[in-house]
This record gives structure tokens, sequence and C-alpha cells, in this order.
């Protein structure tokens, strides 16, 4: 089992002196996600299964990334979906996911679309038209209100929980919180996408999706990939410390999510579907 | 031609009041490259070439963006390798570069490697082997020496160049340095490996390659895939303003590339090949 921290030894230069010294930092890995169906030739033969993607992440929740990547592109749905995960190959950076024998799943169609679209969690989807092509976009409906005032604490609540973060100063976070602040589940990884697809992965195996009463936190950005991933989970209220980009606003208006950015203790940008979001004043 | 940012109406919720106003977002969009060589049969039927990858990217810089790419993936080594760039079709979102006649290049090669391990800049390697496979490690000469004290007034020099960023918060930068401190160039984009493929783009067709005598300031963290792209454009000293990853940390040392990371006014960490950095004080 890889850990998610190294050490590396470094020259640490400050003005009271510099000092040579042990460093932690964050693991940067490939790991190849396979697919096989259960009871397919491939897998009784020992097989390795169809190779489907390759993300560099931070080890650590390998099968939940895999299985969160898998439901992110419209692949799995269901806890029953997944039979089998576990590493293959004595590297440690080979998953493969076995899914169920009748799971409607087209493999050539998935390796002409990774072929022509690439699988990168970053630029998987080419834009709004190819997801609404694949799986569609899939509107949102909930009542979640969440006040502003509690919106306000979650970075603080996040940053605490970053285990990962406080060791390296390197690593994302993704963390998902019930609408009164509290935080129910985080996943950190060099990549933002990575630790949203094992937040994904783990909510689905645990039958906890869709998201549709909790709101999900960004310790970063909010880019477009992020957002197709919270709208293919449910979630309607997505909150991001960093900025956003304009597809991930244009996707989450379309999907009825509500968008807020810039999220901090002294107030936020909302960008759409705001009327979830009950503010500490009125907006003039 | 598109520019890097656009406007959105929002609803800014402050202590002191709230208001619905206008602000200011970076543009993400899918820019998808292809590639085809001058005179062959596709581009005289006016054909559209062949596509090599599809990255989320902020407009602006397209034809260096997608020279900068193809030289990363060691496609391209020279100003004169590239016969013409632009863009095709109505969305401004296709880019087709157009290679002369004898460079070598095999495009089923390429095809098929784009197949298995992706075509994104973020996980188009990967690992240090795949590297090594297909364009190897390239260890870079040189006797560059920068001081401390200059590399640390350089985040200060590429903010206040980083014009995106200071109109959206949310976007990335590379900076290309003198070890004086001079600014020569910069690029913004919403993805950091894009920033780095417009800089390198740029130089190429500048004729300015190997970076050997230059420093590059990362506005983030230092991933693989920037060190790899840093490495095939010869750069012998690379600093960040965030985390190093440990295969960032790796393929520096093996390249002979010193990496800077955290680098702030008061200080900053060294991964490897630190002789190349003249510290204020010496380490103890």
């Amino acid at each position: 089992m890889k850990g998610p921290v190294s050490e590396v030894q470094i020259d640490a230069l400050r003005d009271a002196g510099s000092v040579h010294r042990v460093d932690a930092i964050a693991i940067e890995e490939p790991l190849e996600i396979r697919l096989v169906r259960a009871g397919a030739a491939a897998d009784d033969n020992g097989g390795p299964g169809r190779p489907v993607s390759i993300t560099m992440r931070t080890p650590g929740h390998d099968a939940e990334l895999a299985v969160g990547f898998l439901h992110g592109e419209g692949l799995l749905r269901e806890p029953r979906d997944v039979v089998d995960a576990r590493h293959c190959g004595p590297s440690g950076n080979v998953i493969r996911i076995t899914v169920r024998a009748d799971l409607p799943l087209d493999l050539d169609r998935l390796n002409r679309n990774f072929y022509t679209t690439s699988s990168c969690g970053v630029c998987g989807k080419a834009s709004i038209d190819a997801v609404t092509a694949s799986a569609g976009i899939r509107r949102v409906a909930s009542d979640l209100v969440v006040r502003e005032s509690v919106l306000r604490v979650m970075p603080d609540t996040l940053r605490a929980a970053q285990a990962g973060f406080a060791e390296t100063g390197g690593m994302h976070a993704v963390g998902l919180f019930t609408p009164e602040g509290e935080l129910l589940g985080i996943r950190e990884d060099v990549g933002r996408h990575n630790a949203m697809d094992k937040l994904v992965g783990a909510a689905l195996r645990e039958g906890m999706l869709p998201w549709s009463p909790r709101v999900l936190l960004l310790s970063g950005r909010a880019s477009f990939e992020l957002i197709q991933k919270a709208m293919m989970a449910g979630a309607s209220v997505v909150a991001a410390i960093g900025a956003p980009s304009t597809l991930a606003v244009q996707l989450a208006e379309s999907a009825g999510i509500t968008l807020v950015a810039f999220l901090r203790s002294g107030g936020c940008n909302v960008y759409c579907h705001g009327a979830r979001v009950l503010p500490v004043r009125g907006v003039s």
C-alpha cells in the first residue's frame, strides 16, 4: 500500500540561515485504469482487462478513483455495477475494475470515444456538446438551501481536514458537506479531478449518490471537468475557494447547479442558481 | 480572434452588503490540435489534418500552444519544422499545424501512442519510463548560475505581468527570465500545461530554444508534465511558486535540471542540482 507523501532532501534557503533538511512532498504517479466484464474470457484467463485511462495521481483510494472516473464517464451508476476492484501487476499503478456481467456497456464505442477525445480527466470532454452527445446534460432538481454564513466557514473546516496539504502544501482537496456545514468526507490528490473522482467513487460504492442534498467544496478553482463530474454525481451546490472558468459557469447554469466561487470567510461570489444560497445580507 | 477573458453577471455577497454586478472570468474552451504534412494529399484536398490532441485552454496564442505541445512530444525541434499554423473551421477551436514535407514523423505511431497513453498534457506520459521510451531523458548541460536574491524577486515581477490573473484570479502563468531577473516572456492560461506550451511554442518559432541560459518560473505547482516540457525545451533552472511532486523532482534530478519550489520573497526550497543557485546565506 503506497502512501500519499514521500520525503526528500532539500536545501531550505531563508534569511535566517539556510539548512539541508528532509521535506515532505506529495507523491505523483501514473495510474492505469482497466475495465473488464465479470465472467469475460479475458478475466477468466487472468487477463488484465481493457485499459481505458491513465491519470497522474497521488496513490491511495485507487479503487475509488477508478470507480469515480468511470461514473463520471457515465459508465457506472449503482453500487451493484462494480463487482470487483483490485490492483494488478507489481507496480501498484494499475487498477482493474470488474463490472457486472449484464451492465450495458459498449467497450468498443468507449475506446473509440477515448481515442478521439482522450481519456484524461482534464480534457476528456471537448465541449458541452460532447457531454450532451455522450451522457447528456443532467439537470438537478433540488430544493436544497444553504446559508451563506454556513458556506463561509467551510473553507476553514476543509483546510483543517487536509492532512496531505498540511504536510506537503501541494495537494488539492474536495470536501462533501451537509447544508449545516458538517464535513462528511474529503479526498486529496495532486490532481483536483482525481480528488473528485475518489470522493464520487467512495459515495457510489456506499450507495450515497446522488449528492443533491449535499454541498461540494473544491479547494481550488472550478473548471469544466469538475462541474461535469459533480453533475454526474447529482450535486446541486458546488462551492470553490478559487475562481471559476466560463465553461464551468455555462455547464452549471445548464445543469441547474448553484455555483459559488471565491468562497472566503468574508464573502463569496454566486454565478448561477443563487436561490439556493441565503445571503447574510440581501442582494441589492 | 477570441480573447482570454469574458464577463458574467454575479451576486457578490459581502459583509458590507451584497451586489449584483459584472465580473470577469477566464475563458475555458476546447482546442483540437491537428497535424498535417506539407504537400500531403489531405492538405491539398483542403482536408483538416489528423487530430492529435484536445486540450481545455484559454483562447489566444493557439498556434504557439499547438507548436509547443508538439515540441513537448518530441515531434518538432526547429523553427523550419513548422510550415504553417492556422485555425480551421468556424469555431476558432481547431488549429492545424503543417509540418515540413521531409520531417521525420511517424503519424501512425503517433496516433497509436496517443491511443494508449492519452493525448493530454496532464497524463500524456504515464511515467518516466514512458518518456524514456519515447523521446528519452534529455540531460541539460549548463553552467548557468542564478542568485537566490534575484530568484526571490521574480514572483513579484511575474505577478505584475499576469494581466489575465489580475482580471480573473483564475489563470496560471509561466514566465521566462534571464538570470539577472529580466522577464523575457510570459503566457497565461487556465491550464498551466497550456501556458507552458504557449511559451515553448513562441520560443521555438523565434529560434530561442534551448532555454539553458534562462530561468523558468511557474505561478503554481511543479508537476511531472511541466518538468517534462521544460526538459524538452532545454531548461536548466525551473522555479515554482507552489509545491513540487515526487515525479517532478525525480525527472528534474535525472535531467540535470535545478528545481526550486515554494519560491517567496523570504526564501525558497531547492530540490536538486542546487549548485546553480547562489544562496543569500550559505547552507549549513
